[in-house]
């Protein structure tokens, strides 16, 4: 694909500023030394390293002295749909490639393919236009609703029910039995699990992330939620719509996430833990207890220097100490 | 199935409070609105939340004011039974899948099973009554004990020895080179891993698991272990019988964890570590040294709202300073 | 293979203290029982436990009382030679399996083998002597360098361009998309991911490790970096030539890291983060903003009794409070 610029200010409704007439050939960063490219910046620190681009996607308050640009209202957005028009999807011929396993009763939509290697079991039902790439699973009792896609070595074990346009990414296994064991008698007694896992229309459950399937009952990711890749959501864990949760993050157990809760990468709710609508963990942070209002949340975890932090670890501890004395001098001051 | 309220109380020895004909046909959770659903509470949280299924299975110390239910010693125990009936195994075939790929001299006994596009490399040995999901890759000098379970996706690289009743979860890949690099004329000098790993008897390997080989000699994992789904096993640990290691924890190289050590939620136990019997790590706790005692131990990780987490943060470094100054406060009183 | 202590002294230019004629036949852990067996010691923790042994690899300041020993220059460079001895490739028959699925296009050198239930897509290219397992998918538009290894279950999903002598461990997952949404109209908007991935020559990208393909543009890991299992490298990510990336680690989307960083087991480097050449971070520090001098660096995990850690818990939050009590006391004795 080429765009002129002039094209690109027409589509996006933006004030262009250099040649109507200059042809850009594909979206590339910021600080890509491409003069056949087009970037966006949204801040100054951006703009000061785009100086190699062809062109830049700018909102109203930035102008660049070098290179053409087009102010537009989103330029994250207008560049996001610049960027839909040059991917391709992974390749997969039309209908169920011979070397795929399908399953009696499984039903298949018509308008839906199958790559080589895939296993449909029986009892699955692929519906219109769903994508099964090579090396997929697809368990008994399992559903995936229109238009979504398993990407290679997607695994939805048993009874895992898949919304309209969901992405499910590589690696990515959905319906794995939940961690739950009871000691009993000397040793771990496993828990069954026989629940199932229902994930909403819009999600994308990202490379080697997990879902476990419910104890009994369901394990719930809600429409419009993103998992991270290499999380886990655990057994009969609930996720509000539109939930965002980066890479490498855990929810517990039963833990109840609200609508537009924001995870940050490597963070965590332990077990049985409810997060209300709208709270956002910064990265690395746990929540082990509950969390009733709104707002940002954060951990301790910043890195300092090796020496100093060291000296703050040996310190730590003695905290308590430190409270006692300060009230000893005070007490002694009043007795003045 | 279904069961009676007496068929219930008689099975687990419990005293029945309410009509013995009446049927409940699947567990479900305490806060189901479920009438044809029996659950189980262990305290009156759950208690208060268990108006909608039609029994309840409950300690001695409960009772419930609107739903019938049996009292039982352990509920969960009972529950679980009740799970355990309601569950049916990935489905499989008896006998070797025409696609699947058996290597010379392989050797797999008549009662166990081969999926789908599964891979079993020359040397292995499958026990009886072993099964093995599409997918799986069993490699050369593996063995699997009597009545093990891959599930899809499971990967044993090489000298990969599981014991018996077994699993291991979709996408747990065992065997792995462990992670050993070396400085040396100017790069990473990669160490050879030619060990082997050990599984005991009646050990789960959760989804996306992965135990590394030893270097040379082996990595151990006892007998009862749990090794929760996305957690890392470095080679030549070795891990004590009945140890719970919940998901996505990282056990250190050449670590030592002790019988019945359980782990928290994405905690840690460094290289070279070792841990004594019955210590418990809490949810995201590092152990960067050994353990020798028994009991809870636990890291600072948990969520504060980010204003005041981020005054923390910056004080911390001062704790230096504040000792100092309390300490030259004391001296100034005492010398008057 | 078997070695008499008199050729390891030779092939190692050590000095031999024991029967040059006495045969020893693997390489073991310090702390075996194996008089067969020939280990390596750096220092006297483990030259304690070296008593069962048939004899030692020890630097010139090490010596041992009751087991044989040759003395040399860099025992563990040596002990890493022998194993390199013993070990075994995973087995994989020359050429293209018959079960190998080939998309049009894709040229594989003659020198190459790919393995049963591989699928290599369209326009794929695989050099000398590559390695391509089983269950591995090499998709559209990769590039895999003379003598890299594909292990079982490995995915290059789309433009992932391997260099040489790599190695992509079992259920790893390269040029999967990036985790980059944008809230757009009341839900998470998907930027859409059409950039590459460039692995530099002598990588390791260890099991079940991710790496994102760039939104565009590219995501660079450089020579001779070490990947960690479990690691997660985002989308535009830049690794420095030799960075080491320990387990269950995280490098953020457009972070750089320098040449020879080096993160410990479960360390993060957040989004749009900067790290200067030569930094190291301690096992589960943080990285949540730019550090540009090199030098040890570390976070506040550590493990302590979980009693007392709750009690720094509780009185933390009052660290701003303990300050301003110490200031009032101060302003108090200086006033009289």
């Amino acid at each position: 694909v080429t765009w002129t610029l002039g094209e690109i200010a027409e589509r996006f409704d933006g004030r262009l500023v250099g040649p109507a007439e200059q042809v850009v050939r594909r979206p590339v960063p910021a600080d890509a030394q491409d003069p056949g490219g087009i970037a966006f910046c949204e801040n100054r620190r951006y703009l000061a390293k785009a100086t190699g681009v062809g062109a830049l996607l700018l909102p109203g308050h930035l102008a660049s002295e070098t290179v053409p640009y087009v102010q537009v209202a989103d330029p994250r957005a207008a560049f996001s749909r610049l960027l839909a028009g040059t991917g391709r999807p992974l390749p997969l011929a039309p209908g169920i490639h011979p070397t795929a396993v399908v399953g009696e009763g499984a039903e298949i939509d018509t308008s839906a393919s199958v790559g080589a290697y895939a296993v449909v079991e029986r009892g699955a039902v692929l519906g219109p236009r769903v994508r099964v790439h090579p090396f997929c699973y697809v368990g008994e009792g399992c559903t995936v609703g229109a238009d979504s896609v398993l990407h290679p070595h997607a695994v939805l074990c048993q009874d895992v029910h898949v919304g309209q346009r969901c992405v499910v990414h590589p690696g990515a296994v959905l319906g794995v039995d939940g961690f739950g064991f009871a000691w009993e008698a000397g040793g771990w007694r496993k828990m069954p699990h026989v629940g199932d896992v229902r994930i909403g229309d819009d999600v994308d459950v990202c490379a080697l992330a997990g879902v476990q399937r419910a104890t009994c009952g369901s394990t719930v990711v809600g429409p419009g939620v993103k998992v991270g890749d290499l999380t886990l959501v655990g057994h009969n864990a609930r996720i509000g719509a539109h939930a965002l949760i980066a890479p490498m993050s855990g929810v517990g157990g039963s833990s109840v996430l609200g609508e537009r809760v924001v995870m940050g990468a490597q963070s965590v709710v332990t077990d049985h833990v409810t997060v209300a609508d709208d709270v956002r963990l910064a990265a690395r942070t746990a929540a082990l207890r509950g969390i009733s209002r709104p707002g940002a949340y954060s951990g301790l975890p910043t890195a300092a220097p090796l020496e100093r932090q060291q000296r703050v670890r040996a310190l730590l501890p003695r905290l308590g100490e430190l409270f006692e004395r300060v009230r000893r001098l005070e007490k002694l001051l009043e007795a003045r």
